[in-house]
């Protein structure tokens, strides 16, 4: 099975060179804190920490225990009184001996201990570096590594449960069996190569044109979730839009004030992620930035609704509002022509509507809207409701893509399999057949890195964070 | 001896009602990080966690130990993979079992495992509320418990000594003993009040005094220390002064580069606290902004030399800059009349030694000044050496206080003592001299919290960061 070689394995040789470095870095966000951690990892991960820990002999204990003692610098002055605690590998994060000094969290104290770790044989770690020992010791695979930075950064339920899936292996094993099964195949038709004078037929075509409609339908169905990933990723880019005075800021706010009471029930912490957006099902709904708009309500007649057409371009959704008590019939009529030309998906809401006019409402109604008054947070629930019904949920997968790399290599295995289909349909040579179904496989083991680059490696973990 | 209850009582019934409480905090700065560390302390630590946690029974592992597994809600939906410590009361920070929760750090993450944690029992802790619990539940005094807080602000190695002196004990124990022995004396006092008409004298007004003149020996050479503390902790304020072109900007920046230089070997993680200030002997040299001497760089000669002088009065220390190349013997003299005004310690500078005019640098070298070149980097050393000479280190005490509510105490035990003596030698009444004796136990026991009140704790501890 010669030719197979490099389809299966994993091109990462140079970087093994520097995976065997005991490296070392803060592990919690920078800034005082009660506490501190600094990690160190690789094989002389115990005996550098032990010549600046007094206390028990690190060398001596059982893994997964914690010891109080001191950190000492070369004059033998403390540093800190830290507790250290110790995962002897492959029983740690990345398989290798891990030590973390929890420290009192002054970035002096920090950085101290940092340099000792550095003057003893540790080296700075870079962004990722301890993710990447995980991966290339085997802890877990390519998504998996990557859904670690992705729970990191997860900011709501949504992001938090899909990165969570995957990295609990989330659609990497079915893809990882289903590739199997065609490198089978693949090392079937490479075989009948061998054999080309002979006309012999190894691999069943049957079989394997089988294979493939059983990837198809799955890495369709991954493809298709990405939308949605994407919107729980990012979010929903939410326009208010409406004449001056329709109640764009009253409404926003009220959406807002909500939402913050709810939220910051439980600690200072969340303040720092709550800006101008809500969570609807666990997907936010940014209202993205509209001073411009919001402008107009202090200079009332100057800048038209043009300047708001303009913004609602960019949007995911336009929550259009309606002064049910001051405007004209004819002022509808108007904004419901431009409207209609807008590429957004918009939801029209009626405000004011404790004192709405009657004939206006009416003519609302026939466009489906809502309403409220967002002064009386007058049935703001069934605005939410209806702001639901905008998120796209996928119906038939319940892991879904959120990484634009594993989206770009779903596709690029969807068109290589095409070509397979094809190939076999129009009984196309068996050179061009297995170099089709070479680049599909290539494709599908980018995803889990079966099949990585120095590059890729590169470019993943450096957007991590520094001691994860 | 019921009349000296009140003097060796601890006097935080009040807050003791809480103590039971299970409290819980994020004890890791806040802001996305590689991990962050959810502090859970009390005596329903464990179920509270274990009913969260899937991994093993945590009501039946060891302490010290570390325990993989999720955290998971009440749907059973996984919040996050954690690892657990474990340290069970007496052998834990608090002396109460206490369990670390290392999670992802994420925000949304840890925020939701404090809902979680909240939800179940526990209840978000105050600032500082862990070390509080450490100190009533007698792990260490007042004076260590404040230390904790000063070795997470410490930001250089000298406050980094101090405080870890003082948490490590520092002056705590031998005020302790010299109050353990006033008290001796001032309950013979009391006891000699109950037989007042039998005039007998039950404590040896010989021995009394000795012990206080070795208490005022201790505490005044503590009091000394203070202004060598108050440096350790806030630096000296300096300006860099003279007339405009003297070199001044040039000479800051040359000054701050070289230590930026030096202190960003190590880490990122330093870049925040370097500010306008450089480390000499682990003293910050704070230079305090001199952004309106600095335009008149600009406004060359609007702005004279009244504006500088303003200046220099709230600074610790003048580094007057004096340009050997331009400026005119007669504009020196008159500048050196004005310096001599100044109620700073000043140290004199001539900028621009490498083209000096000879008649210039004679008249300063008069004055004891350093001659540099800041463009050239000519001489720093010297200057630094210099610049050195203005910190006044203690000689006689290793130990020093920086805690101002100390310094208070320890005046008002000096005062209070005095009052002892001098009721001892003017032979007054016995009522007297017992009376300033507590005030003085009062005031030595609110040093190291053998006397505290709800007011101070709260007024200590409430100066923490959250989670310590």
């Amino acid at each position: 099975m010669e030719p197979l070689y490099y389809l299966t394995s994993i091109y990462h040789l140079c970087i093994m060179s520097h995976i065997n470095d005991t490296i070392t870095a803060l592990a919690t966000p920078p800034g005082q804190g009660a506490l501190g951690i600094i990690r160190v990892s690789g094989s002389q991960t115990i005996p550098i920490v032990n010549k600046l820990f007094r206390g028990k002999d690190l060398t001596q204990v059982d893994s997964h225990t914690i010891h109080l003692g001191t950190i000492r610098d070369d004059q033998n002055t403390i540093i800190d009184e830290v507790l250290v605690s110790i995962f002897k590998g492959p029983h740690s994060y990345t398989k290798e001996d891990v030590i973390e000094i929890s420290s009192h969290g002054s970035q002096y104290i920090l950085q101290k201990i940092l340099s000792l770790l550095v003057t003893n044989g540790a080296r700075l770690a870079k962004p990722g570096e301890f993710t990447q020992k995980a991966f290339l010791n085997g802890r877990f695979d390519l998504t998996q590594a990557e859904a670690v930075a992705d729970l990191i950064a997860s900011e709501n339920a949504g992001m938090q449960q899909t990165a969570m899936k995957q990295m609990r292996g989330g659609f990497s094993d079915e893809i990882k069996n289903l590739r199997e099964q065609l490198v089978h195949f693949a090392s079937m038709i490479e075989l009948e190569l061998d054999f080309a004078e002979e006309d012999v037929e190894f691999a069943d075509r049957g079989g394997l044109l089988e294979l493939i409609e059983k990837i198809h339908v799955l890495i369709r169905s991954l493809i298709a979730s990405f939308e949605y990933g994407n919107v729980i990723k990012n979010g929903i880019p939410t326009v208010i839009a409406g004449k001056p005075n329709a109640g764009k800021s009253t409404l926003l706010n009220a959406l807002l004030n909500e939402e913050k009471a709810i939220v910051s029930d439980v600690a200072g912490t969340t303040r720092d992620f709550i800006e101008d957006q809500i969570y609807l099902d666990g997907i936010a709904f940014r209202f993205i930035d509209t001073a411009g708009i919001r402008q107009t309500d202090d200079k009332v007649e100057s800048i038209g609704v043009e300047r708001t057409l303009e913004k609602m371009k960019s949007a995911g959704l336009v929550i259009y509002l309606f002064d049910l008590v001051n405007e004209s019939l004819a002022s509808i009529d108007e904004q419901l022509r431009d409207l209609n030309t807008s590429e957004a998906p918009y939801l029209i809401v009626g405000n004011k509507v404790d004192q709405a006019s009657e004939e206006l409402r009416e003519r609302l109604s026939k466009e489906n809207a809502v309403f409220i008054s967002a002064k009386e947070r007058d049935n703001l629930e069934e605005l939410k409701q209806r702001l639901k019904t905008f998120i796209d949920v996928p119906s038939q997968s319940n892991v879904v893509v959120t990484n634009t790399r594993h989206l770009q290599s779903l596709q690029q295995t969807d068109e290589a399999l095409n070509r397979v289909v094809e190939g076999i349909n129009m009984q196309m040579s068996n050179d061009l057949v297995a170099q089709d179904i070479r680049q599909s496989l290539f494709h599908l083991g980018e995803i889990t890195g079966e099949v990585t680059t120095d590059d890729l490696l590169e470019n993943i973990f450096s957007k991590f964070c520094i001691g994860k």
